[in-house]
């Protein structure tokens, strides 16, 4: 039997990798006084298709939804904002006395997709949501975090891209700009953007079956498109990241595959060498509006999201060694009933100490015992023969520097506790 | 709209009591030498048919079960052994030099249940499995590391409850003695024991219907019909306990409700006062015969699983209070747009250099600024007036102390790391 397809395992010798970044991350998070929230695995269907939109390819094409055993349509989340906001309102955080609402997450997400490379049905997402504040200063920090979540492992080919999409008047400008650029040549377009043009017409600059269509090269820009606040709100957001010395490029082409976003969106590319096709490794925007969309009073709210696989691909592609901990601190050898016995409760006392210790469960001879020490890189061997049993004694060996000692059993966990 | 009936969501005041919690399990798991496994949250269903048995509750009953979209039935996990035995057989991992395969786990499992105090239908659980020894001394290392779950997070009031299911010879022979035993009574019994008495009838003694049926007080006990090699291998792993100073109580009543363990069977219950009627907090044994099951070579295995959701019910109960870390190491308080400016950059700079910082979003005046400072527990707040900005400088003050100095911006970073 195998796992199912689009999903992985994560066995010993990757999970603490996975380990290493999630702990950075969250301790990334801590430092920008993040919070982490955890929502369930499944949401009502309903919850999606609101927050994250029905004429998305996600909720249109790539959800796993189901009936529950009392008959309730329910979704394995396919990202994580929706869920957020949603218990954002449920718990009444708007109310909470510390504003803006600052979270992270980070947790699997599922979307029925063809399985590729650094695309899994089953995927990891760490993101931030930070609720309740229209200050351009926290997009910054948003972009910041997430710069950061890349730049403290030490990934050095990063590019931000940045745009505006501007508020609800901007948009509506822009998107009659839109509709009237492309309506005469509507029977050009694919199946899909003829659709948008009439839904969602930004997303038609998206498309990638029609990127080169002759009147994409000249599509009226968003930038040229928003009123002053807009306008304003941009500047000041980019002048944030000026003063915290983020350098960005901005690109009018910058469009969301999501339907809630406005002003500020941004994505993350690794330009690596040999990274190959797949170069996006995180996105965000500001969204002001889901909140009141998913029944909340009104709250502006901007976040962003990264996946963890791609970003281990980056670390990869940049050949980036994570300081990962190698070996065991000690393995004990031992021969006979009542040597083991012995053993099993130095070891014990060992680990309850802190220390990190094993021995062996094969019954295998002290040749043996030695090897799998060896094999486990244990930086001391603790050999209780006969001799040492009846001495209550126990033999330590350093395996670095072939030092060895007898130290009484009473004494050992004093003993190791200040030799590892 | 709200998170589906039997999930919940975490939020920050308590999320950070997972987190202590889970940081503890896994450096417990370290320490033991035992390396993490993820496995998918769902699972080909027939893995669970096979691998939990067809003739449990869950099976039967409390299994999300879908289609997805290539008409395959996918159920998400209700346990963590069959999957990770399927990822042990899947990727080989018997052929890995070192043996056995120690593994943990942790994450959400979901059952269709009524929800009710202490049982969601989404929880978390964290488990390990020993895969590949069948020396009775991991039988104690497994149970020590269980015990040791509790115990290392302060918690006293535990019962460990221990029994031995035996070889396949002795529950053939326990088996048979409990049909000639309940046989002539069938009729008296509840409708699930008599299909039970067919199939797997150590489970009778289990059913919470029949327990004061008077047959059951002189049923056949396991313990009395294991053959030589169980009863040896019963002996050897209680002489472990003994020798790792963990008490035990043998309960030769203590059946495991899935249908796969074997041999070594245990409990660890609550016996805090005030707990209520859950005292169960976690259970394992051994299970010789599940990895072939499910396509392998014969490989023994032994394991456990506990639900965080009832340590930390276990740990209200007795008044633990876990050490968490509260309060913002600073908070940047600022006014004016240059000193704003200023500001997001002080504080960037801060939290890259390791320092946990926060700063105003809500276009507060001073006063407002301190005051959330002051909500925050900032150890130190850091004043960037007009005259402190034009003279490049910022003002700390330790708001323990009520001590304020005056540093130069370029030396804010050095001096900070000194002090918080």
């Amino acid at each position: 039997m195998k796992a199912p397809r689009g999903t992985q395992d994560l066995l010993p010798g990757i999970t603490e990798k996975w380990q290493y970044v999630e702990e950075t991350l969250k301790d990334l998070s801590r430092r920008f006084h993040y919070q982490e929230i955890r929502t369930p695995i499944f949401e009502h269907t309903e919850l999606f298709q609101r927050g994250v939109g029905d004429t998305t390819d996600i909720v249109q094409k790539e959800m796993y939804t189901f009936f529950d055993k009392g008959e309730r349509s329910i979704t394995l989340r396919p990202e994580g904002t929706a869920s957020v906001v949603r218990s954002f309102v449920e718990h009444k955080m708007h109310g909470l006395p510390n504003q803006p609402t600052k979270l992270f997450y980070t947790g699997p997400m599922f979307r029925y997709e063809r399985p590729q490379q650094g695309r899994m049905r089953q995927f990891v997402q760490f993101g931030i949501e930070a609720l309740g504040s229209s200050d351009p200063a926290i997009d910054a920090e948003v972009i910041s975090l997430a710069m950061n979540c890349y730049k403290e492992l030490g990934l050095q080919s990063l590019k931000l891209v940045l745009n505006s999409l501007g508020d609800q008047e901007s948009r509506e400008s822009h998107r009659q700009a839109l509709i009237d650029h492309f309506a005469p040549v509507k029977p050009e377009l694919c199946h899909d953007c003829q659709t948008r043009l009439e839904q969602n017409p930004l997303r038609v600059l998206d498309c990638k079956k029609d990127r080169d269509h002759p009147k994409m090269a000249d599509a009226p820009a968003i930038l040229d498109y928003l009123n002053d606040d807009s306008r304003l709100y941009f500047d000041k957001v980019k002048q944030y990241l000026d003063a915290m010395g983020i350098p960005y490029e901005v690109d009018p082409n910058l469009v969301r595959g999501l339907d809630y976003y406005n002003h500020t969106a941004f994505e993350i590319m690794s330009d690596a060498e040999g990274f190959g096709a797949i170069t996006t490794l995180s996105g965000g925007g500001r969204y002001n509006g889901l909140v009141e969309e998913l029944g909340g009073p009104e709250t502006p709210g901007i976040g962003f999201a990264l996946s963890i696989e791609r970003l281990l691909m980056a670390l990869d592609a940049e050949n980036v060694t994570l300081p990962l901990e190698e070996g065991l601190d000690a393995y004990v050898v031992s021969l006979g009933e009542q040597a083991d016995l012995q053993a099993a409760q130095i070891v014990n006392d060992l680990r309850i100490a802190g220390i990190q210790v094993d021995r062996d469960y094969q019954d295998r001879k002290i040749k043996g015992q030695f090897k799998a020490a060896d094999r486990l890189k244990a930086r001391f061997v603790l050999v209780l023969g006969e001799e040492e049993l009846a001495n209550h004694q126990i033999s330590v060996k350093n395996m670095e520097t072939g030092d060895q000692e007898t130290v009484a059993i009473d004494q050992l966990t004093e003993h190791m506790k200040a030799i590892v």
